[in-house]
């Protein structure tokens, strides 16, 4: 299991007060990274939308923080496959200071789910979406 | 024309590391001022785009900083109409820390057009919508 | 255990292009409905800052979602102490729509730890902060 | 005056239910491609703030909506240098969808003030600090 991953630059509107990252955007780094590993499979978010009526949608997530990221810094947010079965997946995911080896600062996850984009009801992840066996 | 206008508090998702509001989040506060108005007219935004397919869409907009907002501040953020013909409208704006005679923070101007929801060309405010005489 | 809430009201920069609140965005009540929680207590993190140079630091969180919020939905967001010994305390937390006995949409937690505001380094929470006994 | 511009990828957590980009966040970008537009002259803004007390302020700023960028959508961000005197300069910056050469979504511009980071007053800007003739 490789560990994909992003860069994200921390920028001004990422930070509060306390002079670090604002707790609650490390989730949307989180979920920028899921993005670009679906992109990276292949999985076009607006085309399964449009012609499948299929979006993802979190379920549970969580974060746990051992170091706060600064303004400026050059984070490496990780999103790697962890379960995916029936309509639901997991991400297992990290964020890292100055690249993939870098000094760790969160460990989170999230579980999310395929749903109907107008009913919100769970559907089965159409086989081979994520480029697993069949 | 009265002063319509609500109270805001400003918390650490508002702020960034130089100890101040970020910039961008006053438009934020703006647009929240605008909402309230809107409901305090009577005006359902979720109605007006289910029932008449109408949603209303910033076109320019525009803000003066003078003093800056910090952690904790309770603000005053007014939305004033100034000016509806056609489909475009004109709301002035400014921020105050402490109330409505407060020390002024911010002024600045929001301009918004009625757009059809799926078109997003735009339309006609309907009649009377804004409570105004017709 | 009595439970402590605030009303938040759902703006168009809550929610995403799915139409509903972007998941990240319940964490930003959440810390909303802390920060009110301390105020009630009287506790102005600000003065904890400037005098004693405290600051809260969130250490673990998570959410569950069950249910989606909507723009302009008035929901109710709830911060309820579990827990609080040394420097570390813990919040419990949900998020219901129409009230405090309204629809379910989200449970969560959050574990904070009270810190110096320039080391970063752990600090006892100062004794009868939070108004338990002592 | 060449035109400096980065990428920048929409991501859920800048869109809202309307279906596009919200409004505010565009303002986030502006700041993304100015923060870049330093780094690639060689300022630092942290060791400027550490070593001279300098940080940079925003006093006015505004933005012309022409069309809406959507989710995942590619957008490119200009940031371009139009005056500086004194403790004041000038951004001129647009939004473009797919290039340097794309769609044109946005113009606006951003006047910010050097200021000194604790009293907030303005400060001359450093000789040559902008890379400008001296």
């Amino acid at each position: 299991m490789s560990r994909f991953s992003i860069p994200v630059r921390v920028y001004w509107e990422d930070t509060d007060a306390q002079g670090v990252v604002y707790y609650a955007n490390y989730f949307r780094f989180m979920e920028r990274a899921r993005s670009e590993w679906l992109r990276a499979r292949g999985v076009e978010q607006a085309t399964l939308a449009a012609e499948q009526g299929l979006v993802f949608s979190v379920v549970d997530t969580g974060l746990r923080f051992h170091r706060p990221a600064r303004h400026d810094d050059l984070l490496d947010v990780s999103a790697v496959l962890a379960d995916a079965r029936g309509a639901r997946f997991r991400f297992v995911q990290d964020i890292r200071r100055g690249g993939p080896e870098g000094e760790l600062l969160c460990t989170g996850h999230c579980d999310a789910a395929c749903i109907d984009a107008t009913t919100f009801k769970p559907r089965r992840l159409p086989r081979g979406l994520f480029g697993e066996p069949e």
